[in-house]
């Protein structure tokens, strides 16, 4: 297996085979705290001010206590000065945080893994996906804080289970839409179509605050791209010039195929990898 | 803190404040795993069998290799040895198995707690509870096999957030109900109710399935009480003789109140308590 990286929060590097969560933490109990990912490239974090503060939102609306985000700054720095960027010029660093165990302190540490080959691959060549059934109208989710909207928190086997749905059926990857039609997200990701040149991307109810998505509605302007944000559905995609799956990890994939249908390659894919700053390939 | 038991599937007995769980096992990055919960009284575990059986089931849900049951037996009669029952006669026992690290082994391992004395409490007191939107309608979630239905994932952080929201609105506990109305379930428990003398449970679609309320529906007829399965809603709560919680730990909870309205004790408690082997108060 490549290379992977284990920080702790006072910056020191341990080994990741070493165990550090006690068996009594509710973060393994009960996917009982928070997490956000990015990408490294060279040495550099993307947008890290960006995930530490979505990390924070996401304690915040499960009543955990504010991360330590000095801590966190020095576990992402131990990483990427320890990292053979050589090597793996790609890295995807996960920042977690668990709740504990009960009247105990919580665990924070950082994750390093090397940008996996296939995850690469679907950045440049695309993926298949299928269209799942997500259980729920998105509309209103938003109201119902118990259900942890707008969270990353860890209790993601759902969205796991999906992907391994997928992979089972000959796809690559999920878009979650709604009993009656409405498209969500991915798994791991959110949905941009091209709707007659103009970009497209679902409101944030019942779905998670993107932060490439984010960068996508600041920088698209001054390319000259108009991008949206409404209400879309599954007549959306299979009308759309193109649909797209973005994500901090693997920044970007085209949608190349859905439920077994192909989808066309829409004329603004160059135009969005160079607003998302995606590696040439 | 009361005594805390933690025991591997050797059956060696180990420090909960050892840990055990590596950093990177995706029971702790994205609440991959499964677990079961039971009552142990006296040096007894209740229904091992059939949580056994619940675990096992779980597990192929989640596509996760079969659980060790031998080892999760070994395990249990580790921590039933163990336990001081004269200091704390009743212990709640978890049974967790991870997925582990990509490419790496899962984690199972056995966890025992006391029952704590709000939870005891609860079981001759009853409890107040807050009717929440669950997001979904049960109907159908059956057939979606990625939403996990009828598997007790470690992703409990729905569930868990759901009881703070409960306990910060000055309630005790939670009934799910679908944007429609319709009773699905506690977070950890199932909800039956007394309608004109027959008790009612609303069926598994979208819901887990009960261990308690299959030892009800087995033992209910020799005892002369009648158990329906079938959707219940909102308005049969508030036209219900009665309502309970059950769940393997707290075993029973009378629901005193909901929202905020006062609910009659059903006459049917004694005899469901006597049913379902509820030690005395």
């Amino acid at each position: 297996m490549a290379t992977r990286m284990l920080a702790l929060l006072d910056g020191s590097l341990v080994d990741p085979s070493t165990p550090i969560v006690r068996a009594d933490d509710d973060g393994v109990v009960r996917g009982d705290g928070v997490f956000d990912a990015l990408l490294a490239a060279n040495g550099i974090a993307r947008d890290l001010d960006e995930h530490l503060g979505r990390l924070a939102d996401s304690a915040k609306i499960l009543a955990l206590p504010a991360p330590d985000e000095a801590g966190y700054r020095r576990a992402v720095d131990a990483v990427l000065q320890a990292w053979d960027w050589q090597a793996e010029p790609e890295a995807v660093l996960r920042l977690i945080q668990t709740r504990g165990p009960a009247g105990g302190q919580g665990n924070g540490y950082v994750l390093a893994a090397p940008l996996d080959a296939a995850t690469r691959r679907e950045r440049y060549e695309g993926v298949r996906v299928l269209l799942l059934d997500r259980g729920f109208e998105g509309n209103g989710i938003v109201d119902l804080p118990w259900l942890l909207p707008g969270a990353k928190s860890l209790s993601y086997g759902i969205n796991m289970a999906a992907k391994r749905y997928a992979i089972a059926n000959g796809a690559d990857d999920v878009i979650f839409v709604t009993p009656s039609g409405a498209i969500l997200e991915g798994p791991t990701s959110s949905v941009v179509l091209d709707l007659d040149g103009v970009l497209h991307t679902p409101p944030l109810d019942g779905i998670l605050r993107s932060i490439t998505i984010a960068e996508l509605l600041e920088k698209a302007p001054a390319a000259g791209l108009e991008v949206k944000v409404g209400a879309l559905t599954v007549d959306d995609l299979w009308r759309a010039r193109g649909a797209w799956l973005l994500s901090s990890g693997r920044l970007i994939a085209s949608v190349n195929e859905a439920d077994g249908k192909p989808l066309p390659a829409s004329p603004l894919d160059g135009a969005l990898r160079r607003i998302l700053d995606v590696p040439e390939a």
